[in-house]
């Protein structure tokens, strides 16, 4: 029905001057860095895409809904970004777009799941809800899930926890990305960890990888024609590098707070990956290459916590905590500490007053691209540049 | 019975040089950095000491065990070194050496522990017991404390549950040592986490602190009178320091990772304080200061999982992850990445050949002062300098 090679621009076009060559030529304006899309758009989009691969409505919206999350957080590179590498493994069949996750055992607080190689936003929906569902019962529902698939934002899942008023806590295991010191390949994962719970007025949203900075921040980075700090990435030698371009292709990222960073991803590893049946450390095949097609198998954690099982007042003592984090002396008064989730809310607001999110415009060149393949109607930016004329056109 | 001041080496001698010096005028050899203590005579002298200020007979084997645990695994700073906080804690009535942990509440898999302001090594042993049962009866337990105590080496308490062949996962708050970055003061503790699984033949066992280094580490250097490097800790202005001493005072340690390691830190005391209904943040008060006399209530998490309870095959899988890890390309193939436990294990090993174990003088000289007061016999090295002579003696 449709080809996509591996990653279209890093494969097709050497560098992002050549899609920013080709796009001025496009269009007699100079090129904007980024451009606004409509809220909405984008979710056409999204949802247009996956049909047109297969998926079935329901699932298209949830996959546009936690796509859209990220973007709206400006948890830049697990949105939109996101979508070719989902894209891709559908047309692969490294994901099954039929599949549901289904319990191997279960107890009152404990699952073990089996993900069936479903969308990886289908396994974790269907993890949380069902650990909420035993932390109602039980006070806590831990689960563990075998056979998923790369979930995206993290985040997105606690938020379902704490929607209930519950503390979430979700982990995930994925393809090697993490430099150990000391060692010139990837070895483990750049392993996620996500925690949230509400507060009387605040709340704590904490979403990071293990290394200095994601994969989809040096992609974002690229996207943008930016370079990186050399202590994010290394290239294929191991080296530190500040080509976002070359980062990506290496995929040698450092861990934060280095061997510290490595340890508590390889104990996400362990947990996610060992003691679930899932893959772990270097069999975890990589999704941003293009070696043999084979499902990934991800290990994932999902917990949600009833405060009120321990203690009345939870949310008046998160607040109490939040605040007293905040104003705890900063060097610029006028600034204080930012407590997790923070910044994402900044986002977000910036977010609703205008309706429309910010994309690079080297990510819009790639989706018309993507939309050409796949007979999708491309993304209408929120304002137009003007008429392409006969003499810029190629 | 006997009078402790504020930490008695940093409020009454300047610095590590007026040690050595009354040192080297009392013993007419050039004192070596360090001097061996036989395994069995270190036990003798914690014994000795707490029973000296009325722990009973039982509990005073339980804070030998896990001292010497730690000094066994070469965690400096964590072993004998604490003695000192302990007996101060214990004569100004800051923990309660009579109590006994209590459930609060409890399910099939989950309890929440009132410590009662017992020792830490009390509750902590109480508490991983526990979780353990609960983990042979439902496949995991997991155990909440509040009004615990500073409990030592967090690897102490994840090794009990690696004995049942659980993999165990232990957190724990502690007072106001870290600084976030962009702020001048501490608001977090240098919150742990120690987490540990047996394999068939080796084992993966992590301990570390949310800082850089936590400030066991610092008070070894000191000890030593040795420098550290600027990135460990800061002054009192919030500034990097060298100086051990001067870090020491501040109780301002950089987070790993920088913001990484704060959030962690506080995700730590948000499950470990907030949650459970310990103190949190700077509600906690310091043992390192000299401020107001009164229970630190810290809070503990405790989780023993049987790995049983989702594959048959566990111990073979972290096997093959541990030498996956090992042998990923390191950059001298001479010297493989180290496993998390690995460089406990070679300091095990040394002291197992030795009998004996390392302490810097300047700790041996502190106990002694320590034993003069208490009137207990002084610490016996494993050998002897030569007998001082009247001419050196003060």
């Amino acid at each position: 029905m449709f080809t996509l090679g591996r990653r279209f621009p890093l494969s097709n076009v050497q560098n992002i001057r050549n899609i920013f060559t080709w796009f001025s030529r496009k269009f007699p304006v100079e090129a904007p860095q980024t451009t606004l899309v409509f809220v909405e758009e984008v979710r056409r989009f999204i949802q247009e895409c996956v049909c047109r691969v297969g998926v079935s409505q329901k699932k298209s919206r949830s996959i546009a809904d936690f796509l859209l999350a990220a973007d709206y957080r400006g948890v830049n590179g697990s949105g939109l970004n996101r979508l070719e590498m989902y894209l891709n493994d559908i047309h692969k069949r490294n994901v099954n777009i039929e599949a549901e996750p289904s319990v191997i055992k279960e107890t009152a607080s404990f699952a073990h799941v089996n993900g069936n190689s479903a969308l990886g936003v289908t396994v974790g929906n269907f993890c949380i809800d069902l650990a909420v569902e035993k932390a109602r019962n039980a006070g806590i529902g831990l689960v563990v899930a075998k056979q998923s698939h790369h979930f995206g934002m993290a985040a997105w899942y606690v938020s379902r926890a704490m929607a209930h008023g519950y503390i979430g806590l979700v982990l995930s295991n994925g393809p090697p990305q993490l430099m150990s010191p000391g060692v010139q390949t990837s070895s483990l994962g750049a392993n996620c960890i996500a925690f949230g719970a509400k507060g009387l007025h605040t709340h704590f949203l904490l979403d990071i990888a293990m290394s200095v900075k994601d994969i989809g921040a040096i992609e974002w980075a690229y996207l943008l024609g930016e370079g990186i700090p050399d202590s994010w990435a290394a290239d294929k030698r191991g080296l530190p590098t500040s080509v976002a371009d070359v980062a990506i292709c290496a995929q040698r990222l450092f861990p934060a707070g280095e061997h510290k960073g490595y340890c508590m991803a390889a104990m996400i590893d362990l947990l996610c990956g060992v003691m679930s049946g899932a893959g772990y450390s270097t069999h975890i095949p990589s999704s941003w290459s293009d070696s043999k097609s084979t499902n990934s198998n991800l290990g994932q954690i999902y917990i949600a916590i009833d405060p009120q099982f321990f203690l009345p007042d939870f949310e008046e003592r998160l607040e109490d905590f939040n605040q007293t984090i905040k104003y705890s002396c900063p060097i610029d008064e006028l600034d204080p500490v930012k407590i997790p989730g923070d910044i994402e809310k900044q986002h977000m607001q910036y977010v609703r007053d205008l309706r429309a999110l910010p994309y690079p415009n080297a990510l819009l060149m790639k989706y018309q691209v993507i939309a050409d393949l796949l007979c999708v109607k491309p993304i209408q930016v929120a304002f137009n540049y003007p008429e392409k004329t006969k003499h810029y056109s190629e």
